[in-house]
């Protein structure tokens, strides 16, 4: 487990508790959401992001919702229509991560397998939630100790974006690798893109590493190619949004630059997943959409204007690696090598 | 010519007159330097930046510095020991882009040359700088013309960096390119690289894009590689710090990642650049210095902090794409093609 604790539910309040992503690293500050809109805005806004994450938050905004309408509801059924607006507001917040709409359905089928009235319904939602956060932690340090073992000792890791305890339950997938590995002695550094435009990695990995005592090193992300040309990275390491069924990844914007260059220097490219991350329903990366977000996010840093008035800019927040990149998909089930289509359904089919 | 200035002289005021580069977009003020000194700090703090206007704002510096010693000395030879001083503090603003040297250099030939007083002889350097000056616009002017013709009509043209007019004494080198493209109809839009951590893509190339009514759009460094993987891209243009002989290119950090995307989407990468800025002594690009920048670039943005404190940042201000990776070299005496090492000497014996 790391240090800090990215999402904690309170049951005094009856509300979750998220660090302020958007405030790190200069001020750790913490948001309360007491209503499902208030964890929706929370996720759309990115005060909490990474897939994992997401999945978490939506749960327990889920759960929030059953135990603000249990008492008004006659049954079970009842209760279901009362939180469709939940369900469906939750879902909209942002499209490309799989693990959203994988938590909020696992919360549907709980709900749906509850016989007794609304508000045990309620408290079984509850506890869904507590067990996708707690099996959310076991799968990532599960990840961890498998990734871990395919690096070789001393490796330099260079890694995208935040795939960290700040985008999981605590302890990271991407970064869940680089924890396993610096417990084990493997780990020599990490080198964290920044990753414009939301500066994940400068804010966000740096943050988080830093504070265990990992060492960590940050480069602005056009400068990642160099550093694999002067020979200084062995390794890359990344999380994703949504993998295909092909293998086909979908994470951060960036990373398919990243994939191209660790191709190009011969550098294995590994994608650390929970299963719950892996969407069968989702032939290729082609069918997985991509979200397009605000231009303010590119064209000014806080208050301060980079980008002159009046000119246009592209704003996508993710991109998709394709599978033959990819060196292997590192879930909690064990580790997936191509071809995806086969390896990954079979792990899929050990659930 | 483009609609501004970057670099003009003033003569009631025996002055450079620079467009402070650090503050645009948001502030297009002007900075006076009226001693080589400041015209050195201009430099070194990157009031002014890119190859060929620093070497033609080093010029000045050196003709400021001969009017100011001029009086003093007893003859040539004098007036030559006296600007020593001079000679090596502008050289030693910035190490990576031969201009620098080349125009010190040729200041010096062209000192050597005076056979009259002092006094006629920091003339003649004046008139030397001005000479730089006018003939890298038509330079620029005539590798936008050779660019452009190989440019087929609808292009979209990424570029990294302000290899601009703004880098230039007002017409640029790839952006000159993509000015002459414009001109004859060949150029649809140019995506402009943010390129950090100085953001000359966003704030530079998409100013003085936009201000003569060329369309660009910006996108951050790490959506270069999805964009082409979408087919939105047909060529990319950079321009250079220095050339060494055998065609590997030293230009602004992030280059070579482009040029590594360029090669596995199968786009043409171009490399406009004048021959002063080809530099024969140089054999590869492995000899070629790069400058490492302060860390406050990368950990902050103004008063922002990105980077949590305490963590180590990397900022080689450039980067050296090998020639197997340039499709053409463009300079203002023709287009050099591989393999480099003749068709680059043979432009050279030209001149």
């Amino acid at each position: 487990m790391s240090a800090f604790r990215p999402i904690e539910w309170r049951d005094a309040e009856r509300a979750v508790v998220l660090i302020d992503q958007r405030r790190l690293p200069e001020n750790e500050v913490y948001v309360i959401a007491a209503t499902w809109e208030q964890v929706a805005d929370a996720i759309r806004e990115m005060v909490v992001r990474g897939a994992p994450a997401i999945g978490i938050s939506a749960a327990y905004g889920l759960a929030i919702a059953a135990l603000d309408r249990a008492a008004g509801a006659h049954d079970v059924p009842d209760l279901e229509r009362a939180l469709e607006a939940a369900f469906s507001g939750l879902a909209a917040t942002r499209p490309t991560a799989v693990n959203l709409f994988w938590a909020l359905e696992r919360m549907r089928r709980r709900l749906r397998a509850c016989e007794g009235p609304p508000a045990e319904a309620a408290a079984c939602l509850l506890e869904e939630a507590h067990a996708i956060a707690a099996e959310d932690v076991a799968m990532c340090e599960a990840m961890g100790d498998l990734g871990a073992a395919l690096l070789p000792e001393g490796t330099r890791l260079l890694t995208h974006c935040n795939a960290g305890g700040l985008a999981t339950g605590g302890y990271g997938t991407a970064l869940g690798v680089a924890r396993s590995a610096w417990k084990t002695g493997r780990l020599r550094h990490v080198l964290a893109d920044e990753t414009r435009p939301f500066l994940q990695g400068a804010r966000l990995t740096a943050w988080e590493l830093h504070r265990e005592g990992i060492p960590v090193r940050v480069i602005t992300d056009n400068m990642a190619g160099h550093f694999m040309q002067r020979g200084e990275v062995d390794a890359v390491v990344v999380g994703a949004d949504r993998v295909a069924a092909n293998g086909d990844v979908a994470n951060k914007i960036g990373t398919y630059a990243v994939a191209v260059l660790a191709h190009a220097h011969g550098l294995p490219f590994y994608v650390a997943a929970p299963t719950s991350t892996v969407d069968l329903a989702t032939p290729t990366g082609a069918e997985i959409p991509i979200e397009r977000r605000h231009d303010r996010e590119v064209t000014h840093l806080g208050d301060r204007r980079l980008v002159p008035a009046g000119v246009a800019v592209e704003n996508p927040a993710f991109d998709v690696t394709p599978a033959r990149l990819v060196t292997a998909i590192i879930t909690e089930r064990g580790v997936a090598r191509p071809p995806y289509a086969d390896s990954l359904a079979a792990l899929l089919r050990q659930g």
